[in-house]
């Protein structure tokens, strides 16, 4: 058993039909991961005493936090509390403080419990409760043969909360450990091979780094994760500076982000800062750019207007692109790509323009103009660029390279 | 051991650190259950022989297929291969026509495989080449103590494909099984427990269907699936099409889809049945309508333009809305969504138009006008209506609740 050792024990029938996604394992790694503690494996299980039980006491000794999610509802259906009974032979006991908080929860919000809100101030003899403060749900901690359970509850803000004002605490006094360093550096436009050439040797030999290469379709991220043995700051220090200068130099600001910012989030940080503004008019992107740029709280301050033009009356009547030029060149080209990017920035009184045009399939390829062929401009007062790719990937992939292509024009002029 | 007993070990420990979200278990969970299969459990591992190998020969015995994803690729850290046959206690062997695939899926590319792809054309003794198709690494699938363990590459596109093509059939094989029936109803814009209250005992006592419900934030889904134990195709269709009915009659129209179709979709065939077309004016959405209808192929047929004016001066230069009502109402204001739908309309040229205007928070609220106040509002040669409501949540959450909310306006009057 490794040290740090945490497994996962998600309890959810909707999870194995393919009903829902899973968030909490991607909560829990990137939580844990940030206070140094790793999840060694995870176990997904049916909401059934037996299934849950079974995968528990499977566990025990195995590893030293096993932590549970979900099942501690009120009603019959949540199983958790005498899995984890079961598992461990013990008794449910009825847990008087508990109760009180339940009560309390309830009465705060002008009700009364019902009966079967009894049920969840049940806990395994010996296990201290935790409280929930989200939602009536108590979770509790039990040791046994050098395994500590934790249940907590299944709806993601109560365990939220529950990890950040208890449980991490828990796990930091149970594990006795600092957070491990995690440094994020984050790519664009620039395949994974070809960055791994381009970097050479500066993607390997880390003395106290483990490096994990995050292909998307955005881009590639690069993520440095502290080696457990290692706790020397100055060489953590140092080998993420120079990665940093590493990856700068091979290339450029195809290096956008050290950390965890969206390009969406950078361009915003850079276009705040300069108090400009942005106007974007899009075809096979079709909303993606907006959606992107509004997803940042705040982004009202440099996003203007966003004009997704599917069909040529509206490049022409809201956007001023020429009928020539659509007749002469096409929708997708440079000529209309360009057009596209001015209209939107006059029209919106904008200080930059950014435009896409382009075939995101899965029909409408020809051999001149293939799918996934994208032009992507950028329009500012005195000039304008605009680019093509020919994208590979399917419908959404293509289309969320488009818009990290055209986004990344913008975040080259701004750094430029 | 139940009869239909899948297990499921996904390689990745990307996934354990919360890097990358899982899209294997919904994907997996979906498609076989549709098959009549369930996922009994999944595992989530690193990318490490033991661990790998640990996991496989503790469910030996104890499961009549597991389903092994990724680590099949040509470099070290693929590892797959290893620990199948360590948890078997087999050698690898070299695979001949399997290593000709390979070479032929370079040669079409005019390349020739790396030294290191010959890593992917070993598998256990005894076990049986799964072809490809979509990438370099077979899969195999391999026998032993009355479970049959089964590796598939980790990549979405192979992993899917081969499924399609070759595990399906195997895995009927194996299990000599019909398909389950399942059933998905679609609801929008009613809260569970509101529609749990409408529905009342309808949807409670199925002798051949279980029930589950899956609130999302676009509404809530119910799914009827068909009890193992049951194979009576009358009653399965009798209380599918009963619950239809039932659900038709408590709610009306906000039941807008059985089956697996978005409203996006839904809409998008009944536009292109009328040859009808829509205009989109998008304040507090963001994109996110237009996203929306241009995330279904073939939109381009009624989906004309998408204006995301999220400054005054886009909402009066491009959509004609009056400064006067702005200045009198405010942009979050009846008034304002009706010229926004008018006004995109007419400048589009479409059939309808379509306008969000709200308060997507966090900030930005007052007692007056809150966090979630959003007006909704349709247009039409002739008319058109205009809806409020206050919508609960996160930005993200509110902002498709409104999408959802401004669609389903159109819906409603293109079945009306």
């Amino acid at each position: 058993m490794a040290i740090n050792d945490i497994e996962l024990v998600l309890v959810g029938e909707e999870l194995l039909k393919g009903q829902r996604p899973d968030s909490h394992l991607r909560y829990l790694g990137r939580t844990l991961l940030a206070c140094g503690l790793r999840i060694a494996r995870a176990h997904v299980v049916r909401d059934q005493v037996g299934e849950i039980a079974d995968v528990i006491s499977g566990r025990l000794e195995q590893t030293r936090v096993l932590l549970v999610t979900g099942g501690l509802g009120p009603t019959l259906d949540d199983v958790t509390r005498e899995a984890v009974a079961r598992a461990l032979g013990r008794n449910l006991e009825f847990h008087a403080p508990s109760w009180a908080s339940i009560e309390a929860f309830f009465h705060a919000r002008g009700r009364e419990p019902a009966e079967t809100n009894r049920r969840q101030a049940f806990m395994p003899a010996g296990a201290r409760a935790i409280d929930n403060g989200a939602g009536t749900a108590p979770g509790f901690a039990v040791e046994q043969r050098g395994t500590t359970v934790v249940a907590l509850p299944g709806p993601p803000e109560e365990l939220r909360h529950m990890m950040q004002t208890s449980v991490i605490a828990l796990l930091r006094e149970v594990f006795r450990r600092d957070p491990v360093r995690v440094e994020i550096y984050r790519t664009t436009g620039i395949g994974e091979s070809d960055l791994a050439n381009k970097l050479g040797h500066a993607a390997e030999g880390f003395s106290s780094y483990e490096v994990s290469w995050l292909p998307w379709a955005g881009g590639v991220d690069i993520v440095l994760t502290q080696r457990e043995a290692t706790a020397d700051r100055s060489v953590l220090s140092e080998e993420a500076e120079r990665f940093g200068r590493d990856l700068r130099a091979a290339i450029g600001r195809r290096f956008y982000e050290r950390g965890e910012r969206s390009l969406f989030e950078v361009v915003g940080e850079l276009l705040t800062r300069k108090r400009e503004t942005v106007a974007v008019a899009e075809s096979l992107t079709g909303g993606w750019i907006g959606k992107g740029l509004t997803d940042v709280p705040g982004s009202s301050a440099y996003f203007l207007t966003d004009v997704v033009a599917y069909h040529n009356d509206g490049k022409v009547e809201i956007l001023g692109v020429g009928r020539e030029t659509l007749a002469r060149f096409g929708a997708v080209s440079e000529e209309v790509c360009t057009e596209m990017a001015h209209g939107v920035r006059r029209r919106a009184g904008a200080t930059y323009g950014l435009a896409t045009t382009g075939i995101a399939g899965p029909s409408g390829g020809t051999p001149e103009k293939p799918v996934g062929l994208t032009f992507m401009g950028l329009s500012w007062d005195g000039g304008a660029l605009v680019k093509h790719r020919v994208f590979v990937g399917d419908r959404d992939q293509i289309r969320q390279r488009a818009s990290h292509g055209v986004l990344w024009l913008l975040y080259d002029h701004l750094e430029g």
